[in-house]
């Protein structure tokens, strides 16, 4: 892959906060940005070179975003397959759609994980209240009832607590296709963020360790303890080989529980992750620096930390009523993501402490 | 001044790099942008909210721009008063205008440092070919006749290196009205970077050493050498006193010369500035972050530096054709502005190299 020239336009599908970092990233390396979202208001038109307001699935759209774009990627992995494909016909898209449809599908993201030789939790796929019945009788309780599809952010899940809860659990997910996990014995959560380029060179991050709440990730934070760094090599090598076997380019991130057997794979996103916002600062080059350095044919960027330790914080709802008393912390890097209303769970923004000595 | 919240406006006079990296600043504490610009390739609205191209001097479009704007700012201080002012009757401008006058012409901005008890080279105030010859007589030469107006990067300068290159001088320039400088000996350039809040409060960044090559700046590189650091004191507090005399609100730029008797004022910026570039990654908070918290009433960042060494050299013309080198090289910060064509002399982008340890 020939390096993309400056002044290239990069296209990106889906309008949210991480479409809106990406494009402030590719304009430092002198890139255009494009838009392509349904949101009358998207927080990525904001700092992207153009938008262009529309569904995805229009062909005229599609075309058009093709003809102007010299390379198009996206922001979020709930897009649906098609228009990724069709762009896929007539400009590169990266990461490349088979990324995007293992990770859309939690059974074939496991199964495929499994594959590779990887370690999951132990799970089952679920089409029926049977199936349930009996996945929970192997299994066993407590578990988690995960929809196939469309899930993140903790949406789409639910716990159950004895065999007892199966029928309430399957009404609660809306009786859709789901697997069902069983209970992970983990010490910590953490995740790999890494790079690949076109031509295979891989480059990643130091995992941070993950702590979330309500099912949303709350803080990130670096250097990881050891339980962590213990089972790092272990994890970044899972994401190589789930990167190399599926030709991906562009940054991919896998979740991972740290547990007394070693690193268990818990899921993956074909993208730059909340998880690495920290890296803006944080890093050499940020995740989405190399984001978009792989998907233009650069050289990787260096992951390496810039100070001894590193903090992300995610600021949800209300959370982000505390700008001003961010901003009058000193090194602290407050970021806002230009939402409008700070509804409950919805990430505002987020605020990165570097320990610099 | 209450703090503007997030979400806001903040309008910009102007459309080259300067404006891009502040828009960048501005969107990653949540503010949106609005550039307004005559150029038909705005790099600044590659990065703002939203673009308006027009010239400055449309009632009609400046009232739509305070109608839409919460706070304006201009990233060139070439631009004319009169819109600056007219803007500044509908809605806050910072920098005020009169900052905007006095640097606008050598004059007044020479008169007024050695008012507030600067030192500047001694320099005469030129509107004939006689008035020229006595100052030459007067100071000496060599010296340096400059355009009263509009002058930046070496352009409307010319060196008299003896008192018969007086009427060549003259023509050079168009006759135009001018200040003659006389020779000053310097050992080193540098520059203060200082943000005053509305509040009086203030931050200075630790000076660079600047190097020029034909008349542009080429290099900046900190921590500057002894000569200079032993003048820092002197020259940050001159600054001060031109902000506090001024209600400056904003980044300030004042260039010196580092001479055996102290630091000389060279000139004046009411903006951001190349030499600050640096700030991005070298700083905890960069030049155009602490601009937008100095406009839109929020606490001034830190100024420290995030390394032991930061260099920053500018890529100019051909020299943007090393993208591809620079990017391969570890930890370098490769910044592009999203121009087209690379003519000699036109800033293309910059390099900001870190020395982490």
């Amino acid at each position: 892959m020939k390096p993309l020239p400056p002044g290239s336009t990069i296209g990106i599908l889906g309008g949210g906060q991480l479409g809106r970092m990406l494009a402030s990233a590719a304009a430092e390396l002198g890139y255009r940005t494009h838009i392509l979202a349904p949101d009358a208001e998207s927080v990525a038109a904001q700092t992207a070179s153009s938008f262009t307001r529309a569904d995805y699935h229009s062909r005229i759209v599609l075309d058009e975003m093709a003809a102007r774009c010299d390379v198009v990627t996206y922001e979020f992995e709930n897009i649906a397959i098609e228009p990724v494909t069709y762009l896929g016909t007539k400009v590169p898209v990266h990461p490349a759609p088979q990324a995007l449809a293992i990770a859309q599908d939690r059974a074939s993201e496991k199964a495929f994980v499994d594959t590779i030789g990887g370690r999951t939790a132990p799970w089952r796929r679920i089409e029926t209240l049977e199936e349930l019945e009996a996945a929970l009788a192997e299994i066993g309780a407590p578990a988690i009832l995960k929809t196939l599809r469309l899930g993140y952010d903790g949406k789409g899940q639910v716990r159950i607590a004895d065999a007892g809860e199966a029928a309430a659990a399957w009404e609660a997910i809306g009786q859709r296709p789901a697997i069902l996990e069983g209970f992970v014995s983990f010490t910590h959560e953490f995740s790999i963020m890494l790079a690949r380029g076109a031509d295979g060179s891989m480059v990643s991050y130091p995992p941070p360790w993950n702590e979330h709440k309500d099912g949303i990730l709350a803080r990130s934070s670096l250097p990881a303890p050891a339980e962590i760094a213990n089972q790092w090599g272990v994890a970044a090598a899972l994401t190589g080989r789930i990167a190399d076997q599926l030709g991906y380019v562009g940054v991919l991130t896998c979740e991972f529980f740290a547990t007394a057997d070693g690193p268990v794979f818990n899921e993956m996103a074909p993208r730059v992750h909340n998880s690495g916002h920290w890296t803006i600062e944080g890093a050499v080059a940020s995740q989405f620096e190399n984001h978009i350095r792989a998907i233009c044919g650069l050289p990787l960027g260096d992951t390496a930390l810039t100070a001894p330790a590193v903090e992300m914080i995610n600021l949800i709802g209300e959370d982000a009523d505390d700008w001003a008393a961010i901003l009058a912390e000193p090194g602290a890097h407050l970021h806002l993501y230009g939402k409008g209303e700070a509804r409950p769970g919805r990430k505002m923004g987020h605020v990165t402490r570097l320990k610099r000595d």
